[in-house]
């Protein structure tokens, strides 16, 4: 990750996240392990499920109130949640280091073009390491703002030669990622099915905008599937990507009003501005560190 | 029908409905044979429905701009009307009359409650007719409203001696319903699924409340499917009953927030608004003749 | 406060609510004190609020994971937020024990009955102490309910002896209410401007429901309002009530779209759904201690 | 207005708007005008407006179903609007035609952004004449897009030689637009205010974005006002310019939750989802004819 040069001292915080068997005090602990080393707590949020019995809990701490870096701060925090016990997942980030993110598109731009405008204007803080494309048709408009595009094709699911180049095709799209690290891939309306060992790779970091409410219409052409339901609304959704279609765990949904004077192509158009707002949301919420994945639910703190 | 006596004549309108395979003319031939009776249009929709090739109209008159009353309206629109065609369905109806609904419940009373009071304020104008309930809870709350309660119980469904007990209060609740002959029959959370005779004696009229945004968990509790699939709004729908069960015509359907800190027990004490809202939407469109029915999809000129 | 008698001893909670000037440590103070009595946190919010420099909590904590009961919490409770300083506020409840209401109407029934409903179901768990009406149309239905209707006439504003029997309606109107120490007082469509002294005494439990998205349409007739201005989406707003009309701290609003084919008349009809919602919530938000007040703003930990 | 390339013929369509003192038999005569030259209507809107006695109509015919072209049409509608006296209003238009549309934009990119981004993907199907901007730093991207950027920068007001500079200000970018003779002319968070010569000069096709649910919040920082006063939903509003400041005839409002954990900061930065939104939507409506200004409100057939 790379400094954000414009978040001044006094304005950097730093972001604890845990998740762990619920029991008395783990509040207590958290907050006391904060206070004693004069930690000012400007936003807290904690989930204690009955269902799961599973607690978690996201603060967020002035950088100058602590007398450490966030290095240290995550020894310290790391030796406070290995009291926990062993199933104890955190993290700790630091809001002056900007976070890397890898968009992945096809041919249809209206997410692309949302997040690039969110980047250009600061709305988004993140460091835009690449698109890479399944088409090069976007290509200008991702180079126009400053970012490197990569053209990778991917022919369509088949036998043979076809099967090969697909792979292939993966293998190249893996490298280009990973040599970026992201902490965000984001499937804006990439239209290929990433492969077990690429959701494995990317598990918690890999998310997709679905256009539909899920689970309602799973899979292909969901508007066509919406259209001819009859229903009245129309709903996007923001998942993480897993191995099985479309059942990951939901970050966000939105839905828009359609009626009977809507025709399929009415209903892409008008798709579009709940898709770009609910993927702009899941992002911006995933980016800082306000969804915690348990099982296939989120607990998002917003 | 009952006449509405608080409707004076300068603010009763006829309500012309019609639905035909689309053509050119069809406004021109409707709007002349109204513009030469002297009629003045208050309200008017229109949809061409490009996939199915159909034509809607929905128009309201002022029914003091006629010199004739509505049966002779609706005799000389019949013939206006059988111009375009054997498949065209229409229909006339005169909004100082009162039209009649019959209400079917069971133990859950928040849509009872709010149709109740929307009867109660003048907003739903309405004459309720009776409330059959499954269980005798309600009842009070019915006759103090001054309307007629019937309860008919439903033993669950079996085989032998149960399944004839099953028959037999299906055949009771017809009974009681069909002495009405009422506009609409409202499963306001009966809980209890329709033999096919039943549908098919009140397709058009029945409708139901789905606590769900169909076609998203269909069948039994809903609720708990939402949450297990930890979903981020729930919705409900309301539809006309077909055979088919929860698949029949969408009339409405809204949908409420709700995130990872509530129970099934609080999305099933948030959902109720959604219903309660869904249902008396969907109900008063029905009965202003705002929804047109053609094959499984619904056309509502709102 | 009667006790709840269907709230079982395992699923009571106590809810501890403070408000204070901002500093490190509180958090880590009260979490310490919960924690080392034992005590299982099941919701907690916090709110630290940069511009007034203040700080806000709502804890829920299980009952029986406490030694003691709600009288000794509050005892130790309250030496705990004595050292946040003088200003401190801070509540302590028992969800065992139901909250007292009283409700005050005109004629317009809309809000009466959806709360009469709501408590009915169970669904909103107070108790209905009384409704005060500013006309007897709506005694029957609250008679139904089994709760006690007190008719109050209040003359038109004026002078001389006018303004003597309004001042006196405002007296009957207190003691009426205050004879029940309710912890909620609702204008539910009162249609009266509550006298100085009255605001002054109920304050912070006198909550209005205003029928605009304030601070839009004050005062009178604000669905005229809204419609010569030709807005797209009518509002309602709940807001405690202070002796500044339509000016208090603003508990929740909520908006529905309008076009330009309603007329006031349906803008009236459909207003109320918001109107009833609206009111709804932010009195259960108020009845579970969600609602902290600061200065003009509220605090709502939902 | 340049030719659509990409709209095949059987795409293509007309549209009718008409607006004049209400009558009966307008919708007949303009239905049988249609219809006796064979036209088929694929979307029709009526509003009859009681409170003004005034007609409001638009229709969408298939342009090969007529046996004329758009200036014939033009002619023949021209007469009969004729009929219905000397206040009608009326308009066609050829949807094979693309309309030009001119931003003018300041230093907030948001909206810029989102438009450019619908018309790339050819969502917004307009000819983007050019960009002018108060300040230059959005020149660069709106020159990727292949779009002409002027930079006119406006001294803030001031007396002397301060008001001339922005007197010739206004001039030149009069100039710059009125060399297109755009259908609208799009003011994306311009931040200067219209002389009232402009504002006559561009009525009913300057199109202005306003960051508050208007009318609440009128002028300057709407977010900072409604901050202040805690309101839970902040909102946009896009109306037409008049010289009358944030007073001018709304196209289209939305609204999005706010609590009290957001910023004035936060306020902003969500805002602008709305407003993005708010403003595509409305800037749409008016480019498809759907928008009918009477007086001081506007007719939206959507």
């Amino acid at each position: 990750m790379a400094p954000v040069p414009d978040v001044p001292r006094d304005e950097r915080h730093f972001v604890l996240t845990l998740s762990c068997p619920d029991t008395t005090g783990i509040v207590a602990r958290i907050a006391g392990f904060l206070a004693d080393a004069g930690g000012w707590i400007v936003e807290a949020g904690y989930h204690s499920d009955p269902a799961t019995g599973w607690f978690f809990t996201r603060q967020v701490v002035r950088a100058e109130s602590l007398p450490f870096a966030v290095d240290e701060l995550r020894e310290r925090f790391g030796q406070v949640a290995a009291g926990f016990g062993a199933e104890t997942q955190w993290q700790v980030t630091d809001t002056g280091e900007r976070k890397g993110v890898v968009l992945l598109v096809t041919a249809e731009g209206h997410c692309l073009h949302d997040l690039l405008g969110r980047v250009a204007t600061g709305e988004l803080p993140v460091r835009l390491d690449a698109v890479v494309g399944n088409q090069d048709g976007l290509g200008d408009i991702v180079r126009a703002h400053g970012v490197p595009f990569h053209h990778v094709p991917f022919p369509p699911p088949g036998n043979g030669r076809r099967h090969g180049a697909r792979t292939a095709a993966f293998a190249d799209l893996r490298e280009l990622v990973d040599a970026h690290d992201p902490e965000a891939v984001v499937l804006a309306r990439f239209m290929q099915i990433l492969p077990p060992e690429l959701c494995r790779a990317w598990a918690g970091r890999a998310i997709n905008i679905h256009h539909s409410f899920l689970p309602s219409f799973v899979g292909a052409r969901p508007y066509h599937q919406a259209h001819a339901r009859g229903v009245k609304l129309i709903g996007a959704t923001c998942h993480y990507v897993t191995a099985d279609l479309d059942a990951g765990p939901i970050i966000e949904q939105d839905v828009i009003r359609v009626d009977h004077g809507d025709t399929v192509a009415d209903m892409v158009r008008r798709g579009r501005d709940i898709e770009r707002l609910v993927l702009a949301r899941g992002l911006r919420w995933h980016l800082e560190d306000r969804v915690l994945v348990h099982g296939n639910k989120t607990v998002v703190f917003r």
